[in-house]
């Protein structure tokens, strides 16, 4: 769509920082006034930039401001172990509908991606507007580069299946495909409690665990795009055995499975009481239970969660010495363990880690929920509309 | 000195690729023709550019190739904490002299950068040029953006002396202060065993251990300067002392303070029968002589070794999962105890952290040795008189 570097700097840098004049522009990019005029007049010829009234004085003439086109339209979509997220955003990735439905991703890509799609039709009637690109965060590890799944143990059917192919086809647009915890990172960087951070790590602790790494304001995914997998380092040889297929992982120890393991342990033996009430009415038991039973005062339970804290809490203090972070974000679905969670790993993370990396180290639970996935999604697939073709 | 990031960027590529016609470094910087002919023409003026014959032809007439001017001096300086290393080397780093002496950083920093500028006033004679810049790494933590030492625990006297400022003013060009793990780090990437690799750990078993991270090919920081600081993650609460008021740091287990005491007490002890031999003979013992029993087969120091390697190689696999980096070099006094020490950390390694991220993972030791942190130095001094001064 795009053509030049400039093109895709000056796009870029209207989604984050919003409307400018043109000089402003030409100087942030450090362009000849003649240059960033033609390159503007390009963009509009595209329908991707539009005029915004005039800019503040600066003395001398006003010049008009410029902005990314206001009908311009993101798709974000955060796939989880048991649930889809659709979300329809503004060029600048503020969600304008959303949608959020149960969905298990063992049915395999042509059924998910079918419900997706279809979802996304919904959705885009309701913020109608020209779709320029689509991001899609999935729960596994993922080739960004060829926008595919790669081994994912919890997707059977999903391995190298061509996702990002398959959905630039149907929906006519370029699609970013990513693991969907490197989504959540880049949705708190951009719209949540991480806002304008360059250096942050989203832990995300649901049905599985990971953690998204943010540096110079980009994710980092590594060599073979591992980074942050965080969930598979391996604490005890002779541990509990895990879905990976190895033993000892932290996500044996502490992911929603394994919470939802324990919770029916504790219920069955009736070492909690609460567990087993639960457990007696519904006939199962899981790993939100285990958050209601630790507020609730259920002994059992909070020792569960002080020692998943704790174990998590050691990662994290290892994470926060190697990469001095700005801040470090907890979410997913057992993150809503909350407050006593929170306290764990901050006790273990202020207790082991170096004090000048933890000086002045927030670490906060999300405040956004489940939009993280789908915001960060609409992030990397604006990054992808704004990239030269080659 | 130099005035446009085209010209700092130009610099750069060709320290970093060597000679190459205007045209290719036109192309490589994006820059059109008539801007780059001016560009190189300034920096010729400046003297820090030569023409260097006829390129290769390419078809059509053949132009001239551009190099960094071969009377160019960088100056590398390693400081540890028993020796200083000075370096000169030419604008693209080679080592041109060299000299390491005995100097206790513990003497304070008058005395000590005084030794320097007399050694580097010695070296520069062997290799005389026009010095454009000097790199120096330190043994502790350092403000990059400050250029001086902060709170270094093993530094007496140094905290906050305004290292850069000083030599500076002595040698009259610009210094780049670093700390000596992050500087090794560099050389590695630049003229080691990670040559050319874009994601790399390096981590130093010296009197203490510490970590240099390369991402993108640059230093990674973090937010306060600390990142790879591996040496006071804590393994233990209940562990020995260790130097910086802590207890249970991994230097407190194996660095080379904690491998001295721990010979001392088996040659006491003569559990060692080895090591008993060397305190009777020579009053004491140190951590290089655990490398010397151990070679000899002494049971005791090839334990010593061992459970050492475990715990380094515990907080490694911690960082290969983080990172997924290309590769992990060690190096530093301690890894002299070598094959015996790689062994085990590569075990530990192997088997805990991720198989994605460990498959095509060389876990090596250091090969420059000691010119790995003056050759970083020196890549650093580069990189500042790059620069643009603003």
């Amino acid at each position: 769509m795009i053509e030049t570097r400039h093109q895709s700097r000056a796009l870029a840098l209207l989604r984050d920082e919003g409307a400018m004049s043109r000089v402003e522009l030409g100087e942030r990019l450090e362009l000849p006034r003649a240059r960033i005029t033609s390159e503007v007049a390009r963009l509009s010829e595209l329908g991707l930039v539009e005029a915004a009234g005039p800019s503040p004085s600066r003395g001398g003439r006003r010049s008009t401001l410029v902005r990314l086109s206001n009908d311009l339209r993101l798709l974000g979509v955060d796939v989880g172990a048991t649930s889809v997220g659709v979300a329809v955003t503004d060029p600048s990735c503020e969600v304008l509908a959303h949608t959020v439905e149960d969905c298990d991703v063992r049915d395999g890509p042509i059924p998910v991606l079918g419900r997706i799609t279809e979802l996304a039709e919904k959705i885009t009637g309701a913020a109608p507007g020209r779709l320029i690109a689509a991001g899609i965060g999935l729960p596994g590890p993922v080739s960004f580069a060829e926008g595919m799944p790669v081994a994912p143990p919890i997707m059977p059917g999903w391995d190298r299946f061509p996702v990002r192919d398959h959905l630039a086809r149907i929906w006519g647009c370029p699609v970013a495909v990513d693991n969907d915890v490197n989504a959540m990172a880049l949705g708190e960087r951009h719209a949540g409690v991480a806002r304008s951070l360059d250096e942050l790590i989203f832990v995300k602790v649901g049905t599985g665990i990971g953690c998204g790494i943010v540096l110079g304001g980009s994710v980092y995914r590594g060599v073979a795009g591992t980074a942050g997998d965080i969930g598979h380092i391996r604490l005890d040889e002779y541990g509990p055995p895990c879905a990976c297929g190895e033993v000892g992982c932290l996500e044996a120890y502490f992911g929603g499975s394994a919470l939802a393991r324990d919770a029916l342990n504790l219920a069955r033996s009736r070492r909690s009481a609460f567990l087993a009430d639960v457990l007696a009415e519904r006939g199962t038991v899981d790993a939100r239970d285990v958050g209601v039973a630790a507020a609730a005062g259920d002994t059992s339970a909070v020792t569960l969660i002080r020692e998943g804290g704790r174990r998590l809490g050691q990662v994290v203090a290892s994470l926060v010495s190697f990469i001095n972070p700005g801040i470090v974000v907890i979410g997913g679905g057992v993150a809503q363990l909350g407050h006593q969670l929170l306290a764990e790993v901050r006790s273990v993370v202020y207790r082991r880690s170096l004090p000048l990396a933890t000086g002045n180290l927030p670490i906060v639970l999300s405040e956004l929920g489940d939009t993280a996935g789908v915001i960060g999604a609409a992030w990397s697939a604006a990054d992808r509309a704004f990239t030269v073709n080659t």
